[in-house]
């Protein structure tokens, strides 16, 4: 790992320890990071450290981590105080509630904390840094860096700067984040979902829609997507994909399939099926497919095969 | 594998021995099928036999089929015309070029020499089988059966009627093809792209997107699809992922989520992005990243990976 933007000793602080917080102190943590945690919430922030330790002996079984789960759990502390958490930490991973006055009087707290080089990133999946970040002491020091739940297992995150975060912020994160193992993927600029949901946004419209108009089952559509389309999208992104299925990449591709694609999307300019006749449907097709009292038991064979699947692709050396 | 439904010894024939076809002949030797190959074009036929025994080599290496490749292979034969190939066949898999003339003109042949049992599948992604297959007297025997390239290693399979395909028919296949180990995705109206090239199509149309608009990449978008998105929807589709993301299930993520993916729905009504200097900019961008002259190998490396995910899937008892 290459931490070596961060003093050795230096800590990191997470703030906000519900799921995608203490995920993120799992991530930092392997990487050889101490880790200071703190939630608003003492039970929160006091249950992250049971949880972690389960969740680390679990990558252990699955040959994820190296050292004993206990020396990397060792290295995870809870904070009293925000003051306490942020003293001296080099990082801020900002995962508290995603509400925009919850989020910017976070930053208020910090503005009147901080020191003048921490950089502070922000699990928002959805609203951006603009809309609380802006116009302090800090902002030039604040950015997205948004995960996958959980981050110590899915390598992406999102780095989206808001529009006064400085391009040291940007650089010094990219640097911590490739340093811990994620892959970095740069927003240019603020749009609402960034990329990951964007995408994720435009395939379920799609699914909703062809459930709604009695096309095919909501099992039928999973099926074209874990047993089809998901098989390449699993280590090829989009534009990899269609680059090699056509003899002479992608500019061939977009030339042989262009019209269909375009005619697909012609057919699909109004702005949203979710109403909620369409959610019941839904739900009771997935209801009669997965009981609500499997939901829990099918939540641990999910991350089973993520930790699975991560396994797979160590093991390979992550060819890519 | 059950295959009952095909009489002990009673061929498959594969017509259109090009990847898709050839692929389709693997697919059903691997079960167990004798397999007649015809091509319009006998140098086309003739390199199938050859190709195949090359990817039946590199499947027995991955441990994806346990009888020895040569065996398979056996039951693999050319034959000389349409007429022969189709003699007492079970079943046609069509694979000829994707245009309806093409298409029109083969079941005009169909129809003159077809026995009055032969169910006839179409490997069209795209042209609806009314187009092409309607108001004959096999008519109701014609239904397209639409797989991912290659067939032997990516098990989905859409079946899509036309207006005139029988129940039994659509019944018929579905045996075969989950037979045969297939993934059966019923399509219950005929639209255009089916279900595959839909999903494909809403994921590509927002990724274009996102590069003409300047916000990301080819290479950051194709990150966020390999590295995050796309490692659920290998072993999930989409439904199943956002019912798992929410405490109370799909509906309750849909409650939660539903204002956020509307919004983005509403931002992209805009019929299709792919014009020129955007294809020109994406193809400048991936040569950048992926040469020309280093595509093969680079689609060698793919069927390696898809291999290699096909063997973890088939180790693990693809566990669903």
């Amino acid at each position: 790992m290459n931490v070596s933007q961060v003093n050795p000793g230096q800590p990191v602080a997470v703030v906000g320890a519900g799921l995608v917080g203490a995920g993120w102190a799992i991530a930092f943590a392997r990487a050889g990071l101490n880790v200071r945690i703190y939630d608003a919430n003492p039970h929160t922030a006091s249950a992250a450290l049971p949880w972690a330790a389960n969740q680390l002996a679990a990558l252990h079984r699955h040959g994820l981590i190296d050292e004993a789960p206990e020396a990397v759990a060792a290295r995870l502390t809870l904070a009293d105080s925000l003051a306490q958490a942020i003293d001296g930490a080099a990082y801020v991973q900002e995962s508290v509630l995603e509400r925009v006055d919850v989020k910017r009087q976070l930053m208020l707290d910090l503005d009147a904390l901080a020191g003048a080089d921490v950089v502070i990133g922000s699990s928002s999946s959805g609203i951006k840094a603009s809309d609380f970040a802006n116009d302090l002491t800090i902002s030039p020091r604040v950015l997205i860096a948004h995960p996958v739940n959980p981050p110590y297992l899915v390598p992406v995150v999102e780095l989206v700067p808001s529009t006064q975060t400085s391009p040291e912020t940007i650089a010094f994160t990219d640097r911590l984040m490739r340093g811990i193992g994620q892959s970095v993927v740069h927003v240019r600029k603020e749009i609402e979902g960034f990329v990951l949901n964007r995408l994720q946004a435009a395939l379920l419209r799609e699914a909703w829609a062809l459930q709604r108009d009695g096309i095919a089952s909501c099992e039928d559509i999973d099926k074209t997507v874990r047993d089809g389309l998901g098989w390449r999208w699993s280590f090829m992104g989009p534009f990899e994909t269609i680059d090699l299925n056509a003899p002479g990449g992608v500019a061939d591709y977009a030339n042989r399939l262009g019209p269909l694609y375009h005619s697909i999307a012609r057919s699909r300019t109004e702005d949203g099926p979710w109403d909620d006749a369409l959610i019941a449907r839904v739900e009771r097709d997935r209801r009669a497919h997965l009981p609500a009292d499997a939901l829990a038991a099918r939540r641990d064979w999910r991350d089973e095969r993520l930790m699975a699947f991560a396994a797979a692709r160590a093991k390979d050396g992550d060819k890519r």
